[in-house]
């Protein structure tokens, strides 16, 4: 669901010369020096089998008509991937939930002053790509989960819609209060655009894919290059993701079978206005038709026009009314028990649905785990026996609202939140680096899959490929980081993919795995997603496809056949000091801004400063942040920085041992439970169902992380009372956490010993 | 000439506390408080006089007609200028030299693969616009000083075509060998762009101006509004300013009677290829004709296409052919002889031809001149006697490059280099904020003006809403600075005004002045820089004309009836300590930068880093830069710390006393003279006429400043020998400077003893 962006790439993974992670230079972290052979035979095998030809019939296959949630196809390929996991021997079925899945039933938008305009609201065919007529199956351009509305009124410009963006609108004196507003995609999940919008006094909202984005600015359009044309439309959801996902009308429960369920009226999470899509040849007779101030730079998008803010003349209709309709999502769920270990569960999803032929997303990404369950099959075959149960899940309804991911968790919440060791999700691939984000115990894992996967272009391990990225390309600190630090940073995960409930809601430790970088696309959410577009335009001789399986195909083993689960957490604890500087850095600023801002105002300097012809309102004074106590968050780093200390010296000890089986149970037992301690079962202030501690989607970012998410939230949002309360508690899982692994450390030293 | 653009505002001058430059509260800097105060009434009564009806009626005359250099309005308007000044009691006079002056004779551009399209290459007349119609007389749209030429080859886009481009387009595996290129203006000299292309093997060069930087990415295009529309057109010389301005016939010698001249093939400064400035109208074809690698992102502009690099397959013919005549140009010059001390001169200028109207350049520049002079005759009557002599010069074949005022400069310099304290320069003015380049001796100077001139719009002084401007909205370090720092700075002095021969030939002190920043322009150059358009959108009622009047007035009153000039040298030597950090900065970071670059090209990371379907070429390996000797620098700003410290303190002592004639003449010529230490005879490397070891336009950005010219750009091109014998050369002078002013100091200190 999410796009997948080149700025995934500031993520990179990177590998940690094999002997810092091990005394034996064979041994693979978590292994013992036979262990390790053993797994090595079998990952070789495994990564032997992903097929090209395999992964492009699939594509093919999937990708050959519209399958959004409720389509005749979305329930074909359903069942075409059950009858796929079943012919390779696994124990396959479908689990269906029914959700709330609104589709247009009405879509106007028209200006109708200072001229009137009609907009088309249409994606036409394109002669040379053959699924872009299938126009009797595809969705209309919208958003879901706008409220129905019929609204009339003058329009502003608001930029990509953001707090900052309505903060330089009040610099210049324009209110959007009982206006339209017409945003830009980009910079934050689309819900944030008519929430923030709704906030401000808006009465409706219009999100357009400004060229400057991903259009015609950054390459050549479609069919002719990889990139949005004047007709392409943004479908997607607009639910206030950051507060919960999944059907609303069940938050916190699987929507399965006679469950109860909010009213319509009673949704907290539909959008306050109405909201619609359009593709840039729409709006930009809108645009053309504003006047007032000129947008300030940073608002101005590469249309062929002088963007200005408005507000109107520029007077708009709008009018959006959905079927309200309950709809089945099929997921596709196989197990593989576990031979020693099958209480502790390594998951893996992606999700099978698309918003319309979805080659891109999701199907590049499903392909790969098709291929990856294939293996598995073979490798069954060949008597390999996984440690630990092993679950493979092809979600449905991921792009309405991370449908079928989330209500299978919500439905297996208990045993999830008892056995899951892992959860690894895709969605979506392209051509070029390995981009990883997750939890951040998981980072020297990471490096230690990404030095053992060729990259298929250069024939240098993937993990090189990254690093050779960042110190030629990347920002000064990455450059600096892939010199120096002997794991390169995986990012934090925020929202937008199946990874959410997993993390977010029951605390398992989860990374989001894809390929990228090298290509560009714009035809995300668009009919023009399809075979044709992926097969001029990305990766078409499927190679990173296979490379996708290999790499999440070798997570899963790897993390499958562990001796030791192959957590570290020195990584995780260089991170919270970085999280931590962060915080303080961002309070130090502020303060710093804020008195000086005061000071300029007192002094009059904004007003001094106005030009007449064009006058700008002075910022309001604002109370100088006051200092926190962030005590607790260092006595917190303090003990997680020991125990992280404390568990590596015991693994490093371990690689030479060998444990018996009920030693090794209960230490993993207790790693594996380990990221549930960074959980509260209070969640985030004011969202409940967000109950990590460490990492959320922002609540005005929605795809971009937070990290210790209460406190900067609280710090951003000038809530700064509450922001010391987020520290202790924040302080407190971070404690909670150390104790856990401290705990694993003894186990660990007494078995060696 | 050069383009004011708002960046000037980074320069933005500010007042000390007055206290902290004299210990007589009342005291004016360089007087005693007795002269302070009949100082300060032939202040106040200058400033009462500059009248917006005269500013106005004298811009509706100098511009009613083009009047480039050659053009019969050129001639009637110096005749006009003259006159006017004999009118207020002047002693002016017409002083002419005979100056090399190409015109065109054909002008063709065409594309002529891979479809046909031929450029316009025409500005036409807008209806509202009364004097845009006067076709007989405007020059063609055409670049000064190109050679003549007939090519034909494929085409290259180069950004605005600087090294860095070109580098860029290296990492692309680009070469623009035998062919013609198309650069955008901006962000340099526009002589630049075709010296570099030529020294890429490029055989042709065409010049637009992209809607992204004047067009209608910033307002609303002409006639609607300010900025450029698709058929304006930038003219403009593409001498070599950097290596010698004036004419190119007779470097350093003044172009009058029968001096000998350069034969045309013995001159270095024109271009090796032929170059034509066009439209965005005229350039979108050729934009839109070219494939190749998608520009980086940093090339790219607002045309609404996406901008490929080439070459090809677009091929261009281009041709031009000039008149290389020899053309008369006037400069207006008037005296008022100096009571006291005769031999002392403020010398200040501004031109008054334009390539076509020029109401906005030069005309705002040249009425407020005219204001000044009028208000000099005023005080004359009334009894004022400035104690040094006054020159004024009305400067005419600026726009070609610099011919007036350097031709002017050249054949006086024997008396100039003898007599000039300072030189004023103007050349153009908007509406907004006051902008000051300049001699760092002078810039508590300029500090002090500042305070006494009232903002027309805010009734502040016009220091306060420049501070105000830099605490709100400038750079981090402008705001520190505008808040820390006693004097706000003023910037250094590249070139592109008539204030070049003056500063970096001569050695005189000087100043560049106008005020700026609100209003922003998109006809400089074109048949639309007209009174038309200053009434619509620029300082319309000329309340900045006024305020420009008032603060080179006062200034040039208080420089001519100071008892001690007011220079002074702590600014000046805390400027240099900041020069020489930024270059030792500049050597740090590029000795990191070549290390660990060449560590990534010997690990292979360009060539792992590099997509195999959009390929990059490694950069090249270059030797690590040595460590340099900056000792001598260091010495020097020891001894100019020591020097500027022990005068500040004499002239604190002095403004009680009351100096003998004799002793302040005495100390008054040293001073005068001590700016001339800054220059060296032999002049920079490669272009001995610039001979100011401080300050000189930068080989490669032309208007820019590079200050240490001779070491910081050795170290910018890799000549790090060089620059290790610049730095010696430069200290030499700082050295011989400081000299000068203990001189100086212990004279006053003598005398005031």
């Amino acid at each position: 669901m999410r796009r997948v962006l080149f700025t995934a790439l500031i993520c990179l993974i990177a590998l940690l010369p094999l002997s810092a992670a091990s005394p034996d230079e064979d041994a693979l972290y978590g292994f013992t020096a036979a262990t390790s052979r053993t797994e090595r035979d079998w990952e070789n095998k495994f990564r032997a089998i992903p097929d090209a030809k395999n992964l492009r019939d699939s594509m093919q296959r999937l990708s050959a008509r519209p399958h959004h949630v409720g389509s005749p196809y979305d329930k074909q390929n359903a069942e075409w991937i059950l009858s796929q996991f079943k012919s390779w021997g696994l124990d396959a079925q479908i689990e269906q939930f029914d959700v709330l899945f609104p589709t247009p039933k009405e879509r106007v938008l028209e200006l109708t002053e200072p001229t009137h305009f009609t907009a088309k609201l249409q994606e036409p065919p394109v002669a040379s790509d053959p699924t872009s007529n299938q126009q009797s199956e595809q969705l209309p351009t919208y958003n879901a989960y706008s409220i129905d509305g019929d609204v009339t009124g003058r329009l502003v410009y608001v930029n990509y819609g953001l707090p900052r963006d309505y903060e330089e609108l009040d610099r210049l004196g324009i209110s959007v209060k009982g206006a339209i507003v017409i945003a830009r995609y980009g910079n934050s999940w689309r819900g944030i655009k008519p929430k923030v919008a709704a906030e401000h006094g808006a009465i409706g909202c219009i999100i357009y894919s400004d060229p400057r984005d991903d259009g015609y600015f950054q390459d050549d359009v479609f069919p002719a290059g990889p990139m949005r044309n004047e007709n392409g439309v943004q479908r997607g959801s607009v639910m206030d993701m950051p507060t919960y996902p999944g059907d609303p009308t069940t938050p916190g429960v699987g929507a399965k079978g006679d469950v109860k369920r909010l009213a319509l009226k009673d949704i907290t999470t539909l959008t306050k206005i109405p909201t619609l899509p359009i593709s840039y040849g729409d709006a930009k007779p809108l645009l053309a038709a504003l006047k007032g101030p000129v947008a300030p730079e940073s608002f101005r998008g590469a249309l062929p026009l002088t963007y200005h803010v408005g507000p109107g003349p520029a007077k708009v209709h709008l009018k959006v009314a959905f079927n309200w309709d309950i709809k089945p999502v099929y997921d596709i769920v196989f197990k593989i028990p576990g031979s020693e270990s099958p209480d502790q569960w390594i998951v893996r999803g992606n999700h099978h649905d698309g918003w319309v032929n979805g080659a891109e997303d999701p199907i590049s990404g499903q392909i790969a785990l098709l291929e990856e369950a294939r293996a598995l099959g073979e490798l069954l075959k060949q008597g390999w026996k996984p440690k630990r149960t092993i679950i493979y899940c092809a979600w449905d309804g991921e792009e309405p609202m991370l449908l079928g991911s989330t209500e299978w968790a919500e439905f297996h919440a208990d045993e999830l939140k008892q056995h899951a060791a892992i959860y690894i999700n895709t969605d979506g691939n392209g051509r070029g680096f390995l981009g990883v984000e997750g939890s951040h115990s998981l980072e020297k894992f990471v490096n230690s899959v990404a030095r053992d996967i060729t990259d298929p272009e250069k024939k240098v391990s993937v993990w090189k490929r990254s690093q050779s990225y960042r110190l030629t390309q990347g920002r000064p600190d990455d450059r600096k980081d892939a010199r120096t630090r002997s794991d390169l940073r995986i990012g934090a995960l925020g929202s937008g993919s199946d990874y959410t409930a997993f993390l977010d809601y029951l605390g398992i430790a989860s990374l989001n795995v894809s390929y990228g970088g090298e290509d560009d696309s714009g035809i995300y959410h668009s009919i023009y997603d399809d075979f044709f577009w992926y097969m001029n335009f990305s990766d078409k001789d499927f190679v990173y496809g296979q490379a996708l399986s290999q790499t999440v195909g070798t997570m899963v083993l790897r993390f499958a056949d562990a001796d030791v689960l192959p957590y570290d957490f020195s990584d995780f604890a260089d991170t919270i000091h970085k999280y931590s500087d962060e915080l303080k850095t961002l309070l130090k600023n502020k303060q710093e801004q804020v008195r000086d801002r005061n000071q300029d105002i007192d002094d009059g300097a904004y007003n001094a400063a106005s030009d007449p012809r064009r006058p700008t309102v002075a910022p309001p004074k604002e109370e100088v942040p006051p200092f926190l106590n962030f005590a607790p968050l260092e006595n917190a780093q303090n003990a997680l920085d020991h125990s992280a200390q404390r568990y590596s010296k015991a693994v490093k000890a371990f690689s030479g041992a060998t444990l018996s089986q009920q030693s090794l149970q209960s230490i993993n037992t207790k790693l594996l439970l380990a990221e549930r301690k960074l959980t509260n079962p209070d969640g985030l202030p004011r969202r409940p169902w967000f109950k990590h501690m460490i990492y959320a989607p922002g609540f005005y970012t929605g795809y971009g992380a937070k990290t210790l998410p209460g406190v900067r939230e609280g710090i951003e949002e000038k809530r700064y009372q509450e922001a010391e309360k987020e520290i202790i508690r924040a302080a407190q899982a971070l404690q909670n956490y150390a104790a856990a692994i401290d705990s694993a450390a003894a186990d660990l030293e007494k078995a060696v010993r």
